[in-house]
């Protein structure tokens, strides 16, 4: 499916997923490298404002490159009832060590018209759905 | 530090993180090609004779390009007690649909030798950690 991943490293900045460092107990599953899998499932995520969105509810690696393509945030809801999962290029998300957690740079009322599904949807199973998030979002995205 | 995964995509099975196809309820997060982050953790992993080994307690990602580059698996232990992560280079690891989860290729007996940290421990915070897994199974994985 086309995605923007082969350009990521030339345009997102470096550690731009990196959590907050003096935050305990970052420091058991995170370097300055890597970043352990859990450690990014349940972060926080904002809009530029600072304004809380909702969390990572997980993302989608890509099977034979290895490579991370999706972040899915969960948004709205209560204990799931509601919620609705948001997918976004991987590059979309920067950690904010000022608010602590991911901020997405998109209007979050451009946000609601965005792809997305249920938690309990199997979204991706449709081919195209990646490529219709990475469509949406190619020429909302600020270049990191 | 030194990684084999510029040449994954060379050396590795197209699939090998499949998880079962037909079991559900991956279908909610699994594609053909995409997998999600919280179904790689806690998959059982098998030695090649079908020997449970343990699970794969989680991941660690390259913050700065995305890609996946080592499995930490949970080996022994009951409750977390005693229980030992083995940092593998994600390249090892291949589903297998007959026993259900992931196969690593390698002497279970040799797997002792190989660098591992306790479940609290900051392992990957030392800059040469990954550099002396990849080493360690460089010489000892067969290409996928």
């Amino acid at each position: 499916m086309p995605t923007d991943l082969p350009n990521e490293r030339a345009i997102r900045k470096p550690g731009s997923m990196e959590l907050d460092p003096t935050a305990e107990p970052v420091a058991i599953d995170e370097t300055a490298r890597l970043i352990a899998s859990n450690k990014v499932e349940g972060t926080d995520v904002y809009d530029r404002r600072g304004e809380h969105l909702g969390t990572v509810h997980n993302f989608m690696v890509d099977k034979v490159s290895g490579q991370v393509a999706y972040a899915v945030l969960a948004f709205g809801g209560f204990l799931g009832l509601g919620e609705n999962h948001h997918p976004l290029p991987w590059r979309a998300l920067t950690y904010s060590t000022e608010f602590g957690g991911y901020v997405v740079d998109i209007d979050p009322g451009a946000l609601a018209g965005a792809p997305s599904h249920g938690p309990g949807e199997d979204a991706f199973a449709d081919p195209g759905y990646g490529g219709r998030v990475d469509d949406w979002y190619g020429t909302r995205l600020a270049p990191a």
